[in-house]
């Protein structure tokens, strides 16, 4: 059977061979138990504090060093301002103007997205990144409203409160959605449930970015076509119909200019994109097109021939929006939906990109830091005029390309806004929307991802098949849909992962001690007369019973199998534990109750390769005991060499189906 | 080291030893792919047919011979009616008397419990039984009414509906709440989604139901004192303050013929506990009670003397309900949800109920045919007046102890409770509600399972706290609230599982190939400048970003480790893969990311012992290639010497933080 090498392993543990003693000692030691409040202690720790954040501060000695440490925790800018020089700002200085002139015309296009005033965009860009600044740890992120959150805040509020007719109500929804946004995200982060965000997953946000981004762009046909009316649906179905059941409406003048525009726009990115050493001039293209937009605009005078143009921009800083804040009763739910949802889409974006940057450049985020930052930003935005902003995946690679060093570039976005916002608004008046939409667009046709989704059918066919349903519910339903399909997807998986996990024959692979499974493996072999199984995963009450049950077919199958060939069925059922991490109380009574069975059916149950974290839990519920000592065996050849020398010794009277009642004789 | 053995056995696989060849052959064979379609439907087979329900059918020849198969599958009373004997009849006559016996005042003293007309509880005892007689697999299950689920839908739909001020309305929505029931447990089963339930963990379910026993015992309080009035609260609290409000209300006769019989009833209780064969008597003591309790009222006019009786209940079978049935929207809404939340918990019930029971008897229980026969029964139930059913335990165990050999002790139970039905109505008239109490509690008092929760806390702290939380949200805050408790932190649980696996740091145990938990074993040693790190679970989205994170910090620890005691830091790090059963594309981009981490750190990566699930993925993701097919060992043991090989060809001029190049230099 080739087990000679792990029998001189055994050896060296045990000093005995298998067999050779009356009775040998326990080969899989049981570890020593801790003390209660201890393992739980550091079970919590590895739970919610796994990144242990206050290791800084608890090393300092002194309450007003630890009181420095903790204000350096939760306001990162103190740990790099002290030694911030000249050099560095210089690189956050042409980094911060880059990003600034991204940030402004894709604000404005933004808040338009949002059913909002274009001005509130150019809001969003002064107050945040100024808090963030001082509170994200990220070095890279640049903060800024992204387009599928405004999307979904537009939909959401949209559907119940019309953005025309009651624009104020509107207005205030749009601030208390965005107050409940940075309340929940900064929550997540203070009660360090960061995890949950990890729940969606990465095949799940392609697929539903992709849907997204392809979504923005039916809505920009309005825009690029000139139409004037337009369905308040965003599925493809009712936007086809609605485009091509007014052709006559049509404006070749805006055709004209949005595709040029947008022609313009994605040579660019194909340009910086080819040499990343020219992202400037991608960078730059926005803004050159609403200033080359606008000129045109206001020499033509074509707002007097169907080209719509933004209008009047409001000179001034962020007003106060404090007491706009809607906690009145029917609206107030409304907000808070609108907060959660798109505050958790915001949040996964935010992180995703801060961890992405962090490792390119190798150094650490904290992910419930993080949340507690862009959380806080949020919050004071909505108190200032401004809506759910968060770190764009763009812009932030903007801002990584041109050089940034530190969150200073932030702060010089911030003042490059707010110089616009005092005194350049009105340049803005004939901006025409149609370069909005093309501005839009081409950011939107980077967010689909098809090399990602190629890669998921490439290595996952489910993670394809996740991605894909993400990307059609957002298309053929609605973003909100797509949302829910994509967690559902998500969770669902999940559950099943938990709830199914794989077990497995394994079979001898000839002259070796190895075990390897069968439907894999062409050359590995079974062990007449011992079926071993592996489970996958830890066995907990979410599986317990599945497992059983699982475990009985396998060894119903085996019966089938044998009887048919008239060979000798398994007298023993070797499972092997190596792969199951833990195990719980309902493990333990499934393992109970499964002893319990085979040996009603005349089988003995042998464990292999149990974990110390599962050899205590069965010694405590005494599973132990009933199963045997010394029927566990620290490797699967082992357990098998033990079952054969059993069987070989009553070899070949005993027969199928009879209990293997020689055990008794030998130990 | 110690890894002589291993050595040798990695020269039987590859016919070569470490280092010995310039460029070794893999030693971990990447499997060969195998058609997408092909895994695809094995796939969708293990996760939603584990259990190859349709075998016995596709077996056949024939569509006459599948047809009568098919019917056999979902009539399983049609497998063992042809063989049915008159043995069999026999002890199946005597155990459905017996829990006829019980069944008549139980379902008169639930149907109180749900603020239902007594007589429903005996008409839910003739129409459900029949039907799972003919759809139910368990031999076992004794179909009922419940305690919990009918407090729960008295609670429920009392919370909207009054079943004082609106009987009618009450009484129709109890029968929607159970159309719906059974729909949703039919469902499941059809859907094949059973495993649903399992997320129902056993410690919460302990938890819950000693809660609901306890909540349904104070309820009892009302009949036991006599009381007129009562709190409609169910938490503890409101119950007591309701209680010592109105002491001078507690009628002495009430107590003492309650406090009599459920002294009667424990003590038969605890007799038949004792000794098994007398089981009987506990069996028969409720309808002693009932009897024993009538007769004394009817003599001494006692239901003038503050002792409330049932009253009249009406002769005759039940009739139809169908037109009752509500599916206008005010209500509806309510009976579905009252219909969802309690078919689950009485689902819950019945499949444990029936797989413990089949577990002792060697049979099996198919989990969704089961649901499809329980929801069934409750469809079927709320056309003929009947509200929510299912396997209780108390009564299943009576007809276990009976000695059933089929179903067919459920058609006797029926039989027996349609003769009351039809003829003996009338004796009820002058039973007591004080006795209907006392049987309640009794019942409920069984259902506190102190050896459940001491095992839990001996084995598991944290199951244990599960069901302390279920308890406590149960008997302080109200079922529902429980149910919430238990359901949310079974969840929370299962997604603190996934999200945050267990990583451990490996030690070898000196002159050993093992590697071992340092934590937990004493004896293993560190290797110097190798770090050997197990991942204890599937990596996948849920936790790949975890994961990453937690490694870098175990990285982390150990430069500090080794700073602070000058010796060298790890220049290898070894991911024992042996625990990870599966990987999605999450988990190979974070290995991905990993080794580009850990390349810039100047730290090799080095997987050992990955299955071969693992291996596929990682090689159609490219990570295979990215590593290096050649620092992918089958153990730790080997992974360790070849590390240790380049070392020690370097030592020791090799420092801390320096590139591992020798790599170049050797394959």
């Amino acid at each position: 059977m080739g087990g000679s090498s792990e029998e001189n392993k055994k050896k060296n543990v045990n000093g005995s061979g298998a067999g050779e003693t009356m009775r040998a000692a326990p080969r899989v030691p049981v570890p020593e138990a801790r003390p209660f409040l201890d393992t739980f202690r550091a079970n919590l720790k590895e739970t919610f504090f796994p990144d242990d954040p206050f290791r800084s501060v608890v090393r300092e000695r002194g309450f007003g060093r630890r009181a420095m440490a903790a204000l350096r925790y939760f306001f990162p800018f103190l740990e790099w301002i002290p030694s911030y020089r000249l050099g560095a700002f210089k690189s956050d200085l042409i980094s911060g103007i880059t990003i600034a002139s991204l940030a402004i015309p894709q604000g404005i296009s933004y808040a338009k997205l949002a059913n909002l005033p274009p001005i509130l965009g150019l809001y969003s860009s002064f107050v945040p990144p100024l808090v963030y600044a001082m509170m994200g740890s990220s070095r890279d992120l640049a903060v800024g409203t992204v387009a599928v959150a405004s999307l979904l805040i537009g939909s959401m509020l949209g559907a119940e409160v019309s953005p025309t007719e009651n624009p104020a109500l509107y207005l205030h929804l749009a601030f208390t959605a965005t107050f409940f946004a940075g309340v929940f995200q900064a929550s997540l982060g203070i009660l360090r449930l960061g995890f949950i965000v990890d729940f969606l997953s990465h095949a799940a946000i392609v697929g539903f970015m992709a849907g997204a981004a392809t979504v923005v762009c039916l809505q920009q046909l309005k825009g690029m076509l000139g139409l004037e009316h337009f369905t308040t649906s965003t599925d493809l179905v009712s936007v086809m119909r609605s485009v091509f059941s007014q052709t006559h409406q049509w404006r070749w003048e805006s055709v004209v200019l949005g595709s040029g525009f947008l022609f313009f726009l994605l040579l660019t990115r194909f340009f910086s994109k080819r040499r990343p050493k020219l992202f400037w001039i991608s960078a730059a293209a926005p803004l050159t097109s609403v200033i080359l937009g606008s000129v045109l605009v206001y020499l033509t005078h074509a707002e007097n021939h169907g080209i719509q143009i933004i209008g009047y921009l409001k000179k001034g800083l962020n007003p106060l929006s404090v007491t706009s804040l809607n906690f009145t009763p029917p609206y107030m739910m409304l907000a808070v939906k609108t907060g959660i949802i798109t505050g958790v889409i915001a949040l996964a974006e935010g992180i995703a990109v801060g961890r992405s940057f962090a490792m390119f450049k190798n150094y650490h985020i904290d992910g419930n830091k993080e949340m507690i930052a862009i959380g806080t930003m949020n919050v004071l935005g909505s108190f200032t005029s401004c809506y759910l902003t968060t770190g764009p995946f763009s812009r932030s690679a903007v801002n990584y390309n041109a050089g940034c060093k530190t969150a200073m570039s932030n702060v010089v976005m911030s003042a490059a806004v707010m110089v616009t916002l005092l005194f350049l608004t009105p340049l803005f008046h004939y901006t025409p929307l149609v370069v909005l939409s093309a501005i839009i667009m081409s950011a939107m046709l980077g967010l689909i991802d098809f090399p990602a989704a190629a890669h998921l059918w490439r290595v996952d066919k489910v993670d394809f098949c996740v991605c894909a349903g993400a990307y059609l519910g957002v298309v053929f339903g609605s973003v909100e849909l797509g949302l829910v399909v994509a967690v559902a997807i998500s969770v669902l998986r999940v559950l099943l992962f938990v709830a199914r996990p794989r077990t497995t024959v394994l079979g001898n692979v000839p002259d070796t001690a190895m075990y390897r499974r069968m439907d894999q493996y062409a050359t590995a072999r079974a062990v007449p007369g011992v079926l071993v199984l592996r489970v996958d995963s830890p066995i907990y009450f979410a599986n317990a019973s599945y497992l059983r049950e699982r475990i009985s077919r396998w060894i119903d199958d085996d019966q089938e199998r044998t009887a048919a060939k008239a060979e000798m069925s398994a007298q023993y059922v070797v499972l092997d534990m190596g792969a199951v991490g833990s195990i719980d109380t309902s493990g333990t009574s499934m393992l109970d109750e499964l002893k319990k069975t085979l040996d009603r059916r005349g089988i003995q149950i042998v464990l292999a390769n149990p974990g110390s974290e599962v050899m205590k839990k069965l010694d405590s519920s005494k599973v132990l005991e009933l199963i045997g000592h010394e029927w566990i065996f620290p490797t699967v050849a082992e357990a098998v060499a033990e079952c054969g020398f059993v069987l070989h010794s009553h070899k070949p009277g005993m027969a199928m189906g009879s209990a293997p009642s020689g055990h008794e004789n030998i130990v």
